[in-house]
């Protein structure tokens, strides 16, 4: 602890609190005080729900970005020679875009290199559904992280644990104060690992709906606006994607279930939503590393990856150089397999108005496919599958989802079937991307 | 720790965000569990700089001062079978009121009861003014304090450390968070204080102006009519003045010379400002010890108390009660007396625009006066007298002010000569009590 660092961020409490906006070496000087352990954790939550109440400028968002990967490593894909590209989701349930997108992006020629975080809660981390593949390493070292962009054109991998250490920190604390929901905190934390990881463009995908981190539709915008805004200061290529979130993404919501469901994309498969989204993204991407491509062309080159295949034996050449066992990926025997099926049945004739992700996203921890707690057990090929979404027309007795789950784990049956709300008329059309930014 | 306490704390910090109210057993909880240590400082700043920016309904801010007093002492005056009575002041430059109005009210035959704390920074603690009387004891335990209010009609002495145990946890977080300026939490603090006390009635002195914790006139009368509101819901007899802190109050500041005033006021001088705030003061406290008591009489009686010296004479009998020397208030030779007065000139003719209260207190703070930290030393003699208030007209080469100061202290004559604004028009008049509530 130290007196003068203490009372520079007293003061920084009560000016943001008065709307008085913070210099960019203060806020530089803030977090580093923090993270150097020179301010009590009771000052910097003191800020942090202060910021939550009160906002930051672009300016200071921009400044509290940068000192967050002050003092951490940073990865430098120069010596490639290649555009890379990251891409990142603000997290749903059934969202395995991540998996698809990235071979499909590679198999088009532009290098994509992504680290990932382990789920918490509703919403799974890709590195958690990786880990359904047998002998795929997940935490590889900056020298392999490069050697995978510069022989296969892609990697996904953990996050390094030197990475930002002001957001580390401070997101630590966030989770424990009540500030998780502040939109110039997440933007700032997201922005910061884009920066730190070092690729020259990102990609932002930003849910919303009721089961997204933002339900509200015009929060969600204003955050992709802001991630945006603050990773384009920072010297990356961004775009956006504002995508719905009000039912889980395709059909498979658990590990194992949706690494399976992204090879069936990448094999060419249309699963209404999900399709069109990663098809969305991937052109944006391509467009991203070629800013001279036309649009058209950028969404028939995707079209033409998917139909041809070149995306899922880029998954297999990846998964293959990054470890996984040889049969990994090989039906049946390869990906874990549950031991029960429980069929959920429709109650009634109609069609599907609604499916709540955040029920389905429940039912699926409920039988393992989530954790309760950090650091929690997974079963990998637990989750539930949907065997329609909304617009479906069902019959009575019909099967809606069914739950793969362990022996002896009860199967929440009413929850999953709850979660469908079946009515007479069909729905309006609900379109799964709803703004590019 | 306890995990459902942080949830809920969590939960708490959210919610006051999101402006939905706390529930009175909520709030009682929070504070419960914060003071048993079941929730972490990091948790409690975080709902207190929410609180801060978000504010509290009158419901919560009285649910709030409840909690403060729960667990901790509580005074009962019921058994001397007198209306007992507690005077406030938010703190000023030079405020010398209660050492004047206790003892005037008193001599009105109305018990009062003060405890008061230390000063720090600019505005003196009444306990340190007290100090400079030799032999006074301060810290007097609860049946002492029934004694005095028995027998002698006052009391004043310093908290007991065990009064208000939620307040005290709080209280020493709101300082290192850069949380203190905060209506509701203010209020919160300082009623639960007065309820624990006991008395039956309390007169709030909120100052205003550049020398006052709150500077800002409307924000200081929304403090006066919350405290009004909050101890009047809690049960207490309950008036306030706002009143006027743009100069200092009196000529003295500084714990002895304060202390000598005061006995001038109580021998019936009149000294513009303080001595009209101590009548109004007095009167109000007078007709809340007696509804009936019409004001004119209620001024009519204490005007007549101050003029025969009944109220001096009730200050010296409370001091030597409370054990002072029988010759701590003889002039000369009783309160101590610094060895150097150092005269501060005008170096112009005019009329006195100006006394900054905060350099005043400054220059008073820097020869002794006044503490800089928490336990700091205080030379009770040094200090600075005004020879001049804001309206008086004055010559070059004429004393300003008289600063005492011990040898080998530095008199800080710039700071003092430059609080004074002499202008060449008189400025307009300034009424000490700006309102009653």
């Amino acid at each position: 602890m130290n007196a003068e660092a203490s009372a520079r961020a007293i003061d920084a409490v009560a000016r943001t609190r008065a709307g008085t906006a913070l210099a960019a070496e203060e806020i530089e000087l803030l977090v580093a005080d923090f993270v150097a352990g020179r301010i009590p954790d009771y000052q910097m939550s003191a800020w942090l729900a202060t910021v939550a109440c009160r906002g930051l400028s672009r300016a200071e968002t921009v400044a509290l970005t940068r000192a967050y990967v002050t003092g951490g490593d940073t990865l430098d894909f120069a010596a490639t020679g290649r555009v890379v590209l990251d891409k990142h989701s603000t997290g749903g349930v059934g969202d395995t875009v991540s998996l698809i997108v990235a071979p499909l992006v590679a198999a088009c020629g532009v290098a994509v290199a992504k680290m990932s975080g382990r789920g918490l809660g509703l919403t799974g981390g890709t590195i958690d559904k990786m880990e359904s593949i047998r002998g795929l390493r997940l935490e590889l070292g900056t020298d392999e992280v490069y050697r995978m962009v510069d022989q296969v054109g892609m990697v996904i991998t953990g996050q390094s644990a030197s990475l930002t250490p002001g957001d580390k920190a401070t997101y630590a604390l966030r989770d424990v104060t009540g500030t998780v929901d502040s939109l110039p905190l997440i933007a700032a934390s997201i922005v910061s690992k884009k920066i730190a990881v070092g690729a020259h463009g990102v990609l932002f995908d930003v849910k919303t709906g009721a089961g997204a981190l933002i339900p509200d539709q015009d929060r969600a915008l204003e955050l992709a606006r802001l991630m945006v805004e603050v990773a384009t200061g920072a010297g990356l290529r961004c775009r956006a994607v504002l995508t719905d979130m009000s039912q889980p993404l395709g059909y498979a919501v658990g590990n194992a279930l949706e690494v399976r469901e992204a090879l069936d994309v990448l094999r060419g498969q249309e699963i209404p939503g999900l399709t069109e989204l990663c098809r969305t993204i991937a052109a944006l991407m391509l467009r991203s590393a070629d800013p001279g491509l036309a649009p058209e062309e950028a969404e028939r080159k995707v079209r033409g990856t998917l139909a041809g295949g070149e995306g899922y034996e880029q998954f297999l050449r990846w998964a293959a150089a990054q470890g996984a066992e040889p049969d990994a990926l090989a039906e049946p025997g390869g990906l874990p397999i549950a031991e029960c099926q429980e069929q959920v049945l429709a109650d009634r004739d109609g069609y599907v108005h609604d499916v709540d992700p955040r029920a389905i996203g429940t039912a699926a921890m409920r039988v393992g496919a989530g954790r309760l707690v950090k650091g929690g057990p997974l079963d990998h090929s637990a989750g539930v599958v949907l065997r329609h979404q909304v617009g479906d027309q069902v019959s009575a007795g019909e099967p809606l989802a069914v739950i793969h789950h362990r022996d002896g784990v009860e199967p929440p049956v009413g929850l999953v079937r709850d979660a469908f709300r079946v009515s007479e008329s069909p729905p309006s059309a609900r379109p799964v991307v709803l703004q590019v930014i």
